[in-house]
């Protein structure tokens, strides 16, 4: 037995379905280039075999953790011993991090994401005004890191406006933003963290005059990646964020909460 | 929601430990040369961690199976809903897979890899008489094989003199060869299946004038693939077979059971 050998770092990702996640081949790439020994496995897994696969986990010395996605992102909040402050106001988490105790860490990163995307772009999110379509659980988190990095106003709307009256009213504890339920007239920041967009959908429902008037336009969408939104922004010369590179900064936020890579700069 | 999409296949090895286990990489090397879209990954798992491992992947719709190595191989043939003639007698398994309807059946392949080997030399087993160190799992595994396959005469020896009888004794339903305990005069094919030979071990008890007269001496090991049997088989000009060979003979067999590739030629 070789004992100075350490086995290759697992980090399963978790869907049903889950053929359709990009994060594998994404990760890998990264592992691939930076010489970290690790492989991100999908997983398609039913609800019924989470109890089951986070007991494992729990006692798997080379599971650093693992990620979720869709329908399971709620019921692993519930399973994790210990939620991060962004996931406990939404009741979800995408991350969880097995610690070496086998106790279980949930957050969500999602909001980490799109704002580490958006000041990359040299966007200042302390004091803005910033407009966000979408109640779901992405608007929420992107919402909550908006409040947490200083946003003076936040406006948000929803197809269902009673969602984004509830999001509202939850977000109310974490700072001091001044927030909204709706459209505003003017924004520095427009976001889509909606389905709108997408193939099929009609595009979000922001005015022209909204988004020609803002300095960085964002959108979580990844199919495609090029909205109908972000190349009229990208054609009037504004700042744009797309769902590729919303994803590049959270990928890098995931990782480093999984301890796979130095932490990257910014609020936690 | 794609869903001509179909996730990678995931193959688990489990070990406690499992970082000096080569099979991730043979085995990941095999999927990458013939376009397989799947990935077989280590997991370091205690014990007790089986029974939830095995809960999760009975759901688990992209994994076919897996793999297990020391120490989990009997507690997991307990797991299974149903073991495959060579396991039932030994009471170990190696690869579990799992069927569509969840059912987990099990197989030990040492054996068939190890006969596979010896047979794509060109010696014929049907007939031969064969002599074999090592009456632990290993070894229990080939012999079985080599009854299957018409053996005519064998014998087993051991450094603990009880445990070749008691293997022995559980082989004697297997079929017609005449089985002994100990070293014969002569043999046609000279086989090492256990610890001796490794570093710092002394290597096995074989005469020289046994194996000088032999057609085919294998020995199992891989660390070093080289033993000094082989080296002397080889410098004899006799077939020899190692460890490695073994292992490549038994991992198409493996990947077979799990139908992940064609079925290989030759007996079950």
């Amino acid at each position: 037995m070789k004992t100075d050998l350490t086995a290759t770092r697992v980090i399963p990702i978790l869907g049903d379905p889950v053929a359709q996640v990009a994060t594998p081949r994404l990760w890998n790439a990264v592992f691939s280039d930076a010489g970290t020994d690790a492989v991100c496995v999908p997983i398609d897994l039913p609800s019924q075999g989470l109890g089951a696969f986070v007991d494992w986990v729990r006692m798997a010395r080379n599971v650093p953790g693992f990620l979720t996605t869709i329908p399971h992102k709620a019921a692993l909040a519930g399973a994790c011993d210990r939620v991060e402050p962004d996931a406990r106001i939404l009741g979800v988490v995408n991350t969880i991090r097995r610690d070496a105790d086998g106790m279980l860490v949930g957050e969500m990163f999602d909001g980490f994401g799109m704002m580490d995307a958006i000041e990359a772009t040299g966007t200042v999110v302390s004091g803005a005004q910033i407009a966000i379509c979408g109640a779901g659980a992405a608007g929420g988190a992107i919402a909550i890191q908006a409040i947490r990095r200083g946003a003076k106003v936040l406006h948000i709307t929803d197809m269902a406006p009673a969602r984004a009256a509830d999001l509202i009213a939850r977000l109310s504890v974490v700072g001091q933003t001044e927030l909204h339920v709706g459209i505003p007239q003017v924004a520095d920041i427009v976001i889509n963290a909606s389905p709108a967009g997408s193939p099929g959908e009609a595009p979000p429902a922001f005015p022209a005059a909204l988004t020609d008037g803002a300095t960085c336009v964002a959108d979580a969408l990844t199919d495609p990646a090029e909205t109908a939104l972000i190349a009229a922004a990208r054609a009037g010369g504004l700042r744009v964020v797309t769902g590729t590179d919303m994803a590049a900064h959270q990928a890098a936020r995931m990782r480093a909460f999984l301890g796979l890579q130095e932490a990257v700069a910014g609020p936690r």
